[in-house]
């Protein structure tokens, strides 16, 4: 999965809302945004973990990602309570944000478990390396730096671990077709994943 | 709810098996088939609270939600190492428990978000209700006794108080032909409720 | 499949709601009572094949199964129109009819499409051998013979194929394990054949 | 929803699109690729309507969705045999039918059937009010005018008054705030619906 994407992984990190991140040339109203979106998306993606908690084959898996669907939700909270204190609500999710947490909604309520596992690991793993080198590059802004190292510190890294595994678990019993499928899922939502940066930076909004 | 069901509750409390907790007259062996079936229920309604978790209207339902699953699991497992250690598990459900779980999954998975809370309602305030009814009675038996403790505790009430405050918040906005079709999911697992205690007395296997 | 439910198949040929079929003992209360039951499973059916369509790899059995779920509406509303017509509609399931559609529902709904084929085949392929066993037999009573006529023929025949010739595709694609998972959900579904028509034997009522 | 998604409506009407399919200046390589793309389109959109007919609370309406799934398949297949014939089959869908789709089958699987209709009626409605305008305007092109034909005949309104009248029997029941929802998803759908004719125009490409 990470070299079927590779490439996209490497216009993600080439891209100028993370590259503003580190050199503080991010203007403050697109990370704004972003945070925005996030905070929208996170709900999303906590509706994925539950469905997915309902169809894991084994009890652990099941206990674990009922607890990072909890988590999602207390991560998006707290958002509202720090980096997005005192900045109005939005309710509406920009287009590309709502074609990402559909992708994800869509495979994790009608497809596989494995299938669901593929679509939402991206967004883990990829914030993770992401998280790892902005950590190294380091940040002028002061905000960004405390988001960057969230994204980067052992804990986190220890949640992507067990996703990791779940997926590993998957693969091993899947047959070449299905796993073909799973390596499509996986690009499909990492592709989101540049693209949502890509929405942050040009504040995309709904046309017409 | 309470009032529809309440014939049933009373014939549940007049169960031979639920004498038989306190006065000690229930075989042990139909205590042992009431925990194994009871194991396999707590996968299943932890997937239907999963399942509900992903439908949740509410940040803080969705939380609560995702946390019952994942102690529906968890108290399974301590079933295995504490009453049920020793004994071997059993792989398939009998029949009244199969019915009620695809009563849970089921409606969970096809119905609104009210009409699955109303279906996995019993399970949570019946057990509540008989436990703290049975604490009242005592059990001559050490092992009956312990279990009750569980059913009839503080921490117990506090958990159905958070499902009972979901339920009330989403019939109070239900419409009159919505609130009767909640009565009437909440009236059948109500009756599987009965039908689950009847059928770890009789020890029901699948015919033919 | 065939061979592993052959014992539940015997014993479903033996039973006396069977037999009174073609020696026309079969009570007409009883034989109502299964034709009111009979209507509500339709409606049930036709849900889980129309879910199926959804979930199918390849169009013509989106196609096939959508026929079907269409079809299977309208026998209903035939049975109202013709052997049923005249006697009061009934709304509530009874318990075997309510576990058994809840067993192709949660299913249909929520496993693989190939589990969920395992699932509905039974009502399919079980109707088939019967009705051409009770067509050997014949019926001495007229009504009861119009009933075995219409699941005996060429025409009812044709449909069976169908279902039968996309469950060999999808079991010829199957993993072992996946396989064993087949035929258990396989023989669910053709004891609660069984249990249908000892439902209409015994006009099964909910208890308590 | 007509009146609230008459702006986008309009702005669909205008498109450089649909202004070449009467005037002829739409190269008919785009036409090539909107016609791919709505190949893939039919298969998934008869994907929803098989999920909404096992929601269906009228078994009118369920034949009716059942039936409508079968064609949407057909129309599909067609198109390959005549307007695509000899054009190789793509098998990726664009960003913007991955995105539509996904809505159309997210709120399907997950939303009620009240809320999947809304979602899925704009393709209906739109089609043929594009259609009507289209026969009105005349093509210079062969190909076009038959496309055109197709949606404008008395035939497809009938098809789509009886998702108008399915539509319209649902809202009668709902509360403002269900309204309100139904809106919002009809005018997503609508926005889909422009952006889909705007994919076409500009062979849209996955990035990165």
């Amino acid at each position: 999965m990470w070299k079927a994407s590779l490439p996209v992984y490497r216009q993600t990190l080439a891209h100028p809302f993370l590259k503003g991140l580190s050199d503080g040339s991010l203007p403050e109203g697109r990370f704004r945004f972003y945070l925005q979106q996030d905070a929208l998306y996170l709900r999303a993606f906590g509706q994925a973990l539950s469905l997915l908690a309902s169809k894991a084959p084994r009890e652990d898996w099941a206990i674990t990602l009922n607890q990072h669907a909890s988590e999602a939700i207390q991560v998006e909270r707290q958002l509202h309570e720090t980096l997005l204190k005192g900045v109005p609500r939005v309710d509406t999710m920009a287009p590309s944000n709502y074609a990402y947490t559909n992708h994800l909604l869509a495979t994790a309520a009608r497809g596989s478990f494995a299938e669901g596992m593929a679509a939402v690991l991206p967004c883990y793993w990829i914030y993770w390396e992401v998280g790892k080198e902005l950590k190294r590059r380091g940040s002028k802004n002061a905000a960004y730096q405390r988001w960057i190292d969230q994204y980067s510190g052992e804990e986190y890294g220890k949640v992507v671990g067990q996703v990791l595994d779940i997926m590993n678990a998957e693969a091993a019993e899947a047959s070449p077709a299905q796993r073909r499928r799973l390596v499509e899922l996986y690009t499909i939502s990492a592709r989101y994943e540049y693209l949502f940066w890509d929405m942050a930076w040009r504040e995309e909004r709904w046309l017409p």
